[in-house]
């Protein structure tokens, strides 16, 4: 079993806070396994939406998740303040895979870290498209830095 | 159908941010109906953490749930940032009834407002008690403006 | 504080099983107070597309929850399997209160009992509308025994 | 960028039906990539408490997630009926990695596939320890067929 070594803030080109919710914690008392994906598909939806490059249901192409994963290295629990760090690991013609890494707020090592694989699609027909120029061109902001 | 006014921020004692997330949204692209109570549990379980009035799994007096409920005046969509009012509308000898409205970060009027209702146990019975005198104190403080 | 009578089997008009999940127990190790709401989605929605009354994103004219509330008797946790029992409270011109009673499977006692009011919209404007004549039917199907 | 095969059923060692919910389906109108996790917890952790390996939150030894990961191959929507087909794809002296297909009800191949590994803790320490006898009796019955 190959364990990926635990990542620090420099695998990463921006940041992003991640508040964290009463049910988020399961009945360990630590933030749910799961519940990581949530603040990846946050994070990474959040920022194509603020750097205007995706408009939910209206635009006509998009990034459809084809892979995810994650490893955990320490845990975490609500009412902590969390950061996702987002860098882009693989820019591809029609896709994009990130390196996401989940930080308590100011934390110098992640306390798990994972990667989010969009697949650009047409929207009417579902079939991968080319990444859109100025999404691409974002993009290239995130590369691992 | 009596249907509740729409509260306005000086209905509330004091304000906590809410940070929507993707999932937040259903397939009508507004925040799902069930995922404003998820704030209001993460609203009021923050700030009596934050107040040092309750330790999850360890305080051995604590409060559990047995009424809640939701009137919706307009939608919101990640990745709106919100914000929760608090206050007590009514302290029993065992039980609060707290009154929160859910408003856009700064917005005059409450997209959604709501109660929720916790009773005090003691943990090993799980038999109401007396709401501890510290806790006591500190709802009086978000008594109804 | 008046609480409702914890209703029984008889106080609905028909049931649909409910599978609980890991994630549904909090740090107190039951179901979450947020959780039953989704089961009351869950129910009425799906009781709804089974009937052939409501096509997500498609139908040109469905239903927005204005107002829910529930009232909470008994925890239950997973993996316990859990009936949902829907009647219909009211019905009006454009909207329909159903009431709703989550149940162990096989109980004779509601654990949870709330209600759930949908207005009847047309889709591009978000304004109300009457009660398709369908779904009106099937409706007073469910009047509360 | 190396996909995995879409597995069939024969790669799983026993199913477990998973119900859906309106909450899965995102603003895409898909269960969300982020839920197809809370399947793979509910069918493991469900899986464990039925065999009476787990008391979740009482058992001294248990399982904490370590590492998951999903490829989805076919998007799903409720009131879709799901199974979750699990079988062991490796099992050391503290861990135990899962492979869990998500299918649609009978259906011939997964719609997703994932992995979810599991490290044995002491629950008073949280430091690995290895897997219960009878925990890995149970699971050496779940190897790939």
């Amino acid at each position: 079993m190959t364990r990926p070594a635990r990542p620090g803030r420099d695998a990463f080109a921006t940041f992003r806070p991640i508040q964290t919710r009463w049910a988020d914690n399961d009945v360990y008392r630590h933030v749910n396994n799961v519940v990581y994906y949530g603040y990846f598909d946050t994070a990474v939806n959040g920022w194509l939406i603020e750097k205007d490059l995706l408009v939910p249901g209206e635009s006509p192409v998009y990034g459809i998740v084809v892979e995810t994963g994650c490893t955990f290295f320490e845990s975490v629990a609500f009412p902590q303040a969390l950061e996702a760090g987002i860098a882009v690991a693989r820019l591809g013609e029609t896709s994009v895979t990130y390196a996401i890494g989940i930080f308590r707020a100011g934390g110098a090592l992640a306390c798990a870290a994972g990667r989010f694989t969009h697949v650009y699609v047409d929207g009417a027909t579902q079939r991968p498209t080319r990444i859109p120029e100025p999404v691409r061109a974002a993009l290239e902001g995130l590369a691992v830095p």
